[in-house]
């Protein structure tokens, strides 16, 4: 074994019935090969591999593999951030958006990409920062998405954005994700959004059930600081969501900013992954069973 | 045979190769039942059954059975105008809103039918009249939609509606749809129109690409006349489409009207048939591999 | 004073500054035409009227005047429900869907509705019910909607739909809105469901942000129950909104209806009244200034 | 007048009643200030100044001024293709999204721009070539957006999309636009596209009316190439439409790319100009008079 990938950390939900197996059988694999496996204390103990902190296993690793799905991807991302270490994911059943390597192809991909055989991709990826009024930040890093939203029951939330400085709009409805390009297949598609190419520093602010219909989604340039405040005499507080996890609220003289991190994600593909493969997979693309409305018209 | 269906119409593209085996397969099964078949010049030569103008298919049948799809079924109900008779539609290869019949299905729902066991619903029907600024007049019945489309190259048509003879909206954009709940899940559903109930007497109005965002769908009573002219300075013309065929152009000092039929059309279901079977099939609903963004997600 | 209305009672939000002067000029106005005018202890203790307890208000009155908007007429039909009693509604500035006489036209409107010169159309309401898996149940009534919303961080609510107790629809997302017509303008439209005319008996089921983008919103007739439960595995809870006010919650063995309340609500209107004219208003129809795309264009 | 802007030609339609005033002012005052002033015959013959061929004026003035509307703009880009000379814009009576000095304030910005006091962008430009069957190619330039538009009544067309050679999706419905970030905010924007940020490079794809609902906009790379092509066996013919002008149909056997042009355009703009608050003005933000639904909710 003298590839690039000497150590590699496994990552997953191993109480998972559907997932014990296949992570066995990487770690297994792996180990056969000659390579150094590492995982956290819970999935090493399963595994009978080297356990290690799960906060120290993007620095011991060369390489992370994720085992579960986009929910599992995104859990790794966040251990490896800071660490410039490229991620793998496999998914637990059916391509995922950022999990495309299916189990059954696991071995196979695995023994190609420890050959060299592999693309990769680096992901953008953003800060978000709330400001508390007293001066206090507290930062978290999106590779999907920051959500504000609102908290009150049956109320609307208002906000004022801001980019690079200069005021955008003041909204009010159930909220606004920023969404990288990754992240704008996952929640943000469901608000409305576009799909982003990957590979575009670009994010998109989309408004969630906005109450103003022309309050539409906004694409604009990743360096740029967004800039998100309550609106005076609204709903008291909003909730912010990172990557699916609440960082906790924002209140009426609180600032809320999103800015492209410095680092981004490395995603390790197979050979001839393609986007828009992934794409018309999941969102069954082509498959059109819609009586269509001029198909087999009859001309008399 | 001692049923209520004597006579059964079969009307179809019997020159469509997928279609001629199952429209042979059930000529011949009727005629050994006993029933007496008809069709129009084209259907009846290939078949060996009697031959009956078109025209005439209606009113000579108890029954009309119409293989091919919706498109078919559309055809098949603009035959039948101003006949009280019902409808039976086999599809193709796979279900469709209207011919919900499936080829395998064919023969043992027939029997059934014969035999009375059925349920049947009655369809709300349109009438789309184009009042010609000379006083002329020219309509046209629709079971799905009646849309008012514009008709010059990159420009947008201007146009006014009134229901019931008060005054709604101005619209600017590239038409609007008026659908009965039948046509709901068909052009009108790509123009952002909800689905609706088919046992409903309400049509919806829907704007094609509305210039303005607020410029939204209405859900209204069927029995309100619906009134649509375009605005002086506007695009010059503007063209009126029923159930996918052209019935004329609507000039600046002309009036387009909608209003419900005074008839109704029927349709026949196997025993069983439920509306939202066919929308879960059609709109692949509770078929949803995107990844879901919550799933799976790793608490640490 | 021979008219219908003998006593009148005021609902509105009396500590609002700028509530507080229309309110005391309507008592004034009501006690020299002759009128019994009541309110709630705190109204009444500012206006110098007779108090009644609000929940026996709808009782002794024979008009309800809510001042202060479509917020504070959602208030007055609560406090409404079960008495058949009109309903007029005063706005704070501007025009409301519900709250349609402005506080200019206040006095010279009431002079009219006194002397028998109004409108009045009768408002579905929705019965809304938690069963409890104990058996118990908890029910509010709606005028404009009952919202199923999901409670947890970051995640999704996965529900089930059925509707006269046939299974409609699975679905995922940020939950569901059933609206009545009355309701489409508000909360639904921000979802994107159809405006409906306030005169049909129909109501509309609007998924919010839901994560299938074929899962869209279905109008139905409004006799029909609609029943909600959540999926097994999914976010173990969602909130129960009514009007805007949390009833509760459902928990995974608890099932949510929905069915038209036996009871309607009866709003009283101006002479003249125009529902269109206040959707033309409100959603800014006709005023139009995003540039026209063929606008002012030059042929050479 | 010893300023950059030497020669100046004047775009726009005289014999607009609207405009003929504006324009006159205009070149009065470009006279009075040293400038030459250069037009096409029509303008010129009116306003007293030199005339020069429409086709030449780009290459003889340093500073082209389109008086009239953003349809105005998009003509005179189209006269400036490959010539880098820079455009301003001044409206008829309102804001345009490209056309953004208002007449009032026409001579203020003229004399602020002659003395240097501007901010310029260089806007993206699209080449759409349809490369014919026979390998004959015919090109033009967008500004805003090229558009593939079914031509046939009541059928759809069916058509593939490639970007850089990569298989992206077969569509079904109205067409396709593809819009640059300046025509994001025009047709794209009815048919459900996001607004894109005017300094990005990028494109964005958004389906008209698509049949398949999860057929949703996509924002790529503007440098990459698209590439459309009709689906065999669908609808016969397709119109490309080039800012708003039919270019030609779109056959069987043909190719339609559309690309990033080499050259961009170069808009002037007043000091202090800003793209959200020229958004905020045509999309009506801030001017929400929906009634807010927990607006003046009334807690008993």
């Amino acid at each position: 074994m003298t590839g690039e990938f000497k150590t590699v950390a496994i990552v997953g939900r191993i109480d998972d019935q559907r997932l014990a197996a296949p992570m066995r059988s990487l770690a297994s694999h792996l180990t056969k090969s000659g390579v150094h496996v590492i995982a956290g204390p819970d999935v090493a103990s399963q595994l009978d591999i080297e356990a290690i902190e799960e906060s120290s296993l993007a620095a011991k690793a060369d390489l992370i593999v994720a085992v579960g799905g986009d929910g599992t991807i995104l859990y790794a991302a966040k251990l490896m951030h800071g660490h410039d270490k490229p991620l793998l994911g496999v998914n637990r059943g059916r391509l995922g958006f950022l999990a495309d390597v299916l189990p059954d192809d696991m071995l196979e991909v695995i023994d190609r990409v420890l050959a060299g055989d592999y693309t990769s991709e680096a992901r953008l990826l953003l800060d978000a920062t709330i400001v508390y009024a007293d001066g206090k930040t507290h930062t978290a890093t999106a590779l999907n998405d920051v959500v504000l939203q609102r908290k009150e029951t049956g109320r609307m939330v208002d906000f004022e954005t801001r980019i690079a400085g200069q005021y955008v709009n003041t909204h009010a409805g159930d909220g606004l994700i920023v969404t990288t390009p990754t992240g704008s297949t996952a929640y943000a598609l469901s608000c409305g959004g576009p799909i982003i190419e990957p590979m575009l520093d670009v994010v998109a602010l989309v408004p969630i059930c906005p109450h103003t219909l022309n309050d539409r989604p906004i694409v604009v340039p990743a360096n740029l600081e967004i800039e998100i405040v309550l609106v005076e005499g609204g709903a008291a507080k909003a909730e912010v969501i990172v990557d699916g996890r609440s960082i906790g609220e924002l209140g009426p003289n609180d600032r809320l900013t999103v800015c492209s991190a410095k680092d981004r994600i490395t995603l390790i593909h197979p050979p001839g992954h393609q986007f828009y493969e992934i794409l018309r997979s999941k969102l069954h693309w082509g498959r059109d069973s819609r009586q269509r409305r001029s198909d087999d018209e009859q001309d008399a």
